[in-house]
């Protein structure tokens, strides 16, 4: 396992705080997976971040659900939740379903009885806000898909990843997107790399955007390298009819982060050296 | 897109009627995706199959939930739902939300949700012989983890691959493994070939085995050595602590039929030429 300076990188603008928040875990010697978990929570509890966590838009029936997995590179071993409701850090109970150990994947029911059989306080997730910008829907038209996606790399060569979201607002009761998905919306191998996803998923999902990136790196590619062949492939297969933005991330095992996107730009957080700042990914 | 003979396989040896009925369908010019949607249906509509729909073993919780998807490899389009209850061929819901296309996946209340508004109606799936079982469940300890996996290539060259499954008897309520998760328990494209697998879902996410498959076959790997391949890289990173066997079948553009296992021997069933049979694969 190579040994580098620790790196941390989040999708978009609100990355930054949660890529300074897992950039402090590092610089103190934490771990990957502790890293994202850190840097994910901030965006979940903000109540500003409209599409992840606490705060985050509902689904057409005015119910906020829930979408989180991470993944630590270290022994391919992931836990992921969906269509959670009432629990404001989703990727905590993901890091739960991984340590727990049993299974990889829990939904609905079953996924909010299991945290609150792990302590998970239930909570009212629907803020004033979200809730009026429901009521507001018709007017509106459908709404964004933003997620919070993170890589992080440890001083001590170990590569996670972690994505949360609300998912698409307005979306069908149960729906899930890209991002609790291992090789769609995240995957991590500490050997070939880490990409995390951010989109429209019903789009991600079409070519295992994540899974891909990293078994580009696999071969050979470099991150940036590796984004771009993602972002040609979502490019020549895209489905006619839609409007269906990708963007992504990678970092290497040794530390180089890449990046893609098939919008205008993608701005997205890096955290290294201690210091943390915004880059546009452009398409 | 390559036109030649149809063919059609099914995992294990209850695939043998799976692979029968959708070679019917290929026979009477029908297309991949109704060939497997048909093919599956025989599966989840038998009560002696208790891994798949309707007489499913159930979850710790004495309740039966369902997993399914299906993928049109012309048009990388899918859909899937887990954690399903009360349906009794989630296959075909899957489908529905494939058609439907707004969503790539639905799950737990919202994807009951979904079918009943769809017109399927809500039935019990606890058989009594399922139920009994339950209850012997403490002297029994853990159970099978079997999943029809199908794949069917028609006369027009187009590739579907499907799964179902009722999942790991006594998981957790809200469990999901790879058999609804498009990269994991199935992919499929026209251009590259089609993969699913079977086995320990857990072990089985850890590294996308079905798309991976698929990536090996894009690469020039015939669907036998990318199953060798993927089979290789299950033993290389399998977790220490657990047997969790995977399988998995593969088919190219051209027909070809590969298979793989970590077990002593999988047993599958492939229709071409208007005859249905069993083969083994050996670990």
């Amino acid at each position: 396992m190579p040994k580098g300076a620790p790196v941390a990188v989040a999708t978009w603008e609100f990355g930054l705080e949660a890529a300074r928040a897992a950039g402090e875990v590092l610089a103190g010697g934490g771990n990957a997976l502790d890293a994202v978990e850190r840097g994910i929570n901030v965006a979940e509890l903000d109540p500003e971040v409209t599409n992840v966590g606490y705060g985050g838009l509902p689904n057409a029936a005015g119910e906020v659900e829930l979408d989180a997995a991470v993944m630590d590179g270290t022994g391919l071993r992931s836990g992921s939740v969906a269509a959670l409701r009432h629990i404001r850090c989703p990727l905590s109970v993901a890091r739960r379903v991984l340590e727990d150990g049993r299974h990889a994947m829990l939904v609905g029911a079953g996924a909010l009885r299991f945290a609150l059989d792990n302590g998970f306080p239930e909570e009212e997730l629907l803020t004033e806000a979200a809730a009026e910008r429901w009521r507001q829907w018709q007017e509106e038209g459908p709404q964004g898909h933003d997620t919070i996606g993170m890589i992080a790399l440890d001083a001590g060569g170990g590569l996670a990843a972690g994505c949360s979201t609300s998912g698409l607002a307005w979306k069908l009761p149960g729906r899930v997107g890209d991002s609790p998905l291992v090789g769609a919306g995240l995957y991590a191998d500490g050997a070939a790399g880490a990409a995390v996803a951010t989109g429209v998923g019903e789009e991600i999902i079409r070519f295992c955007a994540a899974f891909l990136a990293v078994e580009l790196m696999r071969g050979g590619a470099g991150p940036a390298e590796a984004c771009a062949e993602v972002i040609r492939r979502a490019r020549d297969r895209r489905t006619a009819d839609v409007d269906a933005p990708v963007s992504l991330l990678a970092v290497s095992p040794d530390g180089r982060v890449g990046a893609g996107t098939t919008r205008e730009s993608f701005p997205y957080a890096v955290w290294t050296s201690g210091e943390a700042g915004l880059l546009q990914a452009s398409g």
